[in-house]
């Protein structure tokens, strides 16, 4: 599979948020991380090459006033042209995966009715859900980063590995997919291995067990996968 | 009633619906246009006197993937800081009126549940709510000019009455509120007239109540005024 994240920060350098998904997504095999505001001069040709190539193109971006900042719009408004999406029924990105992750300074709870900005952030991203609706895309849910600083270490962590599966797992987010997406990157960690004995990579993985079984949601999850059960999640 | 008109369109000179629009607000008092892809640079301060000197502020584009042109979102981000719109307790468009004034090529039925956008402009708009509320600012109805080419002359006209009424028109848009628009701009036409002898301005009165009577709203709503109704319209 591969992923096209399409990233829209004016002061990227500034953000821890955004430094850390950008290592949390450094290791993973067929994903380009694409910056918009660094680009000199938007290549209409050279983004269209991007986007046809990808399974799965994520939209990424801090909420700038409930959308993403004025440099993404540009993007999406010089790209999107509609014989691209749409006209003389070319759907170039039909059937594509379209995912949202969205950094916010709010807490979650604040999006809700009742709460202080009184609506959902689903509500809010209609605009993008919209936008992928006609072009036939297989809209996924939305991927949140709420007061990334105020995060402790595991809830990072948590964050790194939710982020991954965002990036790669295969949609939905079924037991049966996340179990692969696991296998999958636990299989590659023992690869990278190989020339050390089997001793110390059963060590190692352990330790990478340890770790995980530390987050509560994947603890569940792997408690799930051990009772062999195979019911979808959501 | 001082109103602002934020207009956001990168190539408004091509833009039949836009030249409409501007002509219809150019003869009326206290009415500001500010077209945001003029600014050679956005002076912050000089926008937020601006802001602060509008009783209502009106946002007025093409839909460009069901949200403003990059311009405006641009605009939103340079001046709308957070201090100015919600910090530090002070909320300086707390109570100030919000339009948005949305010119489309698709026509208004796409836009609902089993249309083609299968969504409500309400539902795309969210976003701009969402930033008004957070401003405590009283949101208006959206205005919205679906297919402007494709409109008879009694249809632009009724349009170039209802855009009026929109930008200065007391809100809402009772019955009352109504009635006082049109006889505020009824006399005004006369009193234009004051030169010249009476019977020359109610030919012409005559003229421009025959005109507006062409229409049907407008020939309902003054129907209804004759029968001294007050209810409310909506």
């Amino acid at each position: 599979m591969k992923t096209l994240i399409v990233v829209s920060h004016p002061e990227i350098n500034n953000s821890q948020t955004e430094e850390f998904l950008q290592q949390a997504a450094k290791p993973m095999e067929d994903v380009t991380w694409h910056h918009v505001e660094s680009l000199e001069k938007i290549d209409v040709d050279a983004e269209h090459k991007l986007l046809k190539q990808a399974d799965r193109i994520i939209f990424q971006f801090p909420l700038y006033w409930y959308s993403a900042p004025a440099g993404l719009k540009h993007w999406i408004d010089t790209v999107m042209g509609r014989n691209f999406v749409y006209g003389d029924e070319q759907y170039n990105l039909e059937d594509k995966e379209f995912g949202l992750v969205v950094t916010t300074g709010m807490p979650l709870k604040d999006f809700q009715v009742g709460g202080t900005e009184g609506m959902s952030l689903d509500q809010i991203m209609t605009p993008y859900r919209a936008f992928a609706k006609r072009a036939k895309m297989i809209i996924m849910p939305i991927f949140t980063v709420a007061q990334f600083w105020y995060q402790t270490e595991p809830q990072q962590m948590k964050l790194l590995i939710d982020y991954q599966r965002y990036i790669n797992q295969k949609y939905p987010d079924s037991l049966n997919n996340r179990q692969d997406w696991f296998e999958h990157e636990l299989t590659k960690f023992v690869s990278r291995l190989s020339d050390e004995d089997e001793r110390n990579a059963n060590l190692v993985l352990e330790t990478f067990r340890e770790q995980i079984e530390d987050l509560d949601q994947l603890n569940d999850t792997l408690k799930m996968i051990k009772k062999g059960e195979d019911d979808n999640l959501e």
